[in-house]
């Protein structure tokens, strides 16, 4: 999928809601327990419930990562339940990769071939061989942590040389490794207030904001900071969707809950006259 | 295990190496195709033909991942052959690791309850929340990446401000998050120049040094500059020692590359008047 046509998703959908699968053995309902494979059962019943709203899904590799084979087998079933049900949404790896290159290449293989996500996120500070080869595959994303959601954003990514900030070279060094249809940055929605400046560097990439709700980042400051002509975000919501309710209606309470925050996304779409 | 059970292991075996189990489907011999778990049999194979030679071991978690459930059990299964034949060694989980607390809390539950690794690595661009999850485990170990081997690493840890570089900034702000019983820094052979400063930050920290061999690190100026009076330091080989042959031979000839590196440390060993 190219960047105009996540757009065409978003458009239809009038959303730019991902929904992160960060599911948990320890937080889902209870009498999913029973099933033969509790979080594949959780993420089937939440994607089905909430596809409507969302353009991208983000399984968050820990979460699977936690329970060793039994979760990588979870995750392997999800990614192809979201891949052959649903051929339209954007699914990326939250993984935050990256090692020397010929590691690199393996991690590309594991979430590209082995797997058929579109996307995965890769952490900067081993630099360009450690980010490029997951480039070298036709339609699928890099998405490089710049300025994160997290307290510990701060210690090092503002960090500061001639006027110009760790997460700014970031973004600048590594604009050149790909282009727009095949890099996107995490940028933390409770850093909405640096949106601008990082528009000015590249005001053509998309970018995944994580940290709306639980972190408490605002959907409307990042909208409003960050929204280009192809609308440029995906943003994320996780534990205020899939964790809405931890009862029997747990699937039904995700679809109310996403379907609240793909209504405001409908509104700033059309403030910015993208629909 | 702490540092100075670490220690005593090292001198028990005239040895602080580290091998590096990077065992890739496309790389290993082909007869092995023949069995029914071909990684596992491969390392289960070099382990035996090396351990007396190196203290610890390395798994690179690209390489089973890259084999989704396949890799994953391949990989379960040899951090419990390492850890119950070889109670003594030190298993370190290479997976570059780090995210928001409540995820880097999952991912240390996968490798330090999930497996029994000892270690992990971890990367520091999200700063303290996203290191802190693992260091609340007993006798387990964070390795941060400070400065590593690759040529990427100058594209960002390099950048200086007020006279401190980013490596130097990582290793400082990080060194009180936790102690040198709970803490390495990876620090690239490839970089060895940069080793006798780092030591004047961190005296009694262990090191993992990767890059001596393939990557082209010399480890006699790794001792040189980085050898502290606990020796301080994992020198990592993969490549060199686990593919020194492909053919039915490929043990054995592994086996005469770790001892190979193994008496040039015990000399090292004894030039530091550690033996």
């Amino acid at each position: 999928m190219n960047s105009a046509e996540l757009f065409d998703q978003i458009k239809a959908k009038k959303s730019f809601l991902c929904i992160g699968l960060d599911s948990d053995i320890q937080k889902i309902p209870r009498f999913l327990m029973d099933t033969s494979d509790p979080i594949f059962a959780f993420n089937k019943e939440i994607i089905d419930a909430t596809h409507e709203y969302a353009v991208a899904y983000k399984p968050n590799m820990a979460f699977y990562e936690s329970m060793g084979v039994t979760g990588w087998n979870s995750l392997e079933k999800t990614v192809n339940y979201l891949r052959y049900n649903y051929p339209n949404l954007f699914i990326i790896a939250d993984a935050k990769r990256g090692d020397i290159g010929n590691t690199s290449s393996l991690y590309a293989r594991a979430f590209f071939d082995a797997m058929e996500f579109d996307a995965v996120t890769v952490a900067p500070y081993m630099g360009e061989d450690s980010v490029k080869p997951f480039l070298t595959y036709v339609d699928k994303w890099v998405i490089l942590l710049a300025l994160t959601s997290n307290k510990g954003a701060d210690d090092f990514q503002y960090m500061e040389e001639d006027g110009e900030k760790l997460f700014e070279c970031v973004i600048k060094t590594s604009s050149a490794w790909g282009n727009s249809d095949n890099m996107m940055y995490v940028v933390g929605a409770t850093r909405a207030e640096m949106l601008s400046d990082i528009r000015k560097i590249i005001p053509n990439h998309f970018l995944l904001v994580p940290g709306v709700g639980a972190q408490g980042g605002s959907l409307k400051e990042v909208a409003e900071n960050g929204m280009n002509g192809q609308c440029g975000l995906l943003v994320n919501s996780s534990r205020q969707i899939i964790y809405a309710s931890n009862k029997k209606d747990f699937a039904e309470k995700a679809q109310v809950a996403a379907k609240e925050i793909q209504k405001e996304m409908e509104i700033l779409l059309k403030e910015g006259e993208l629909i």
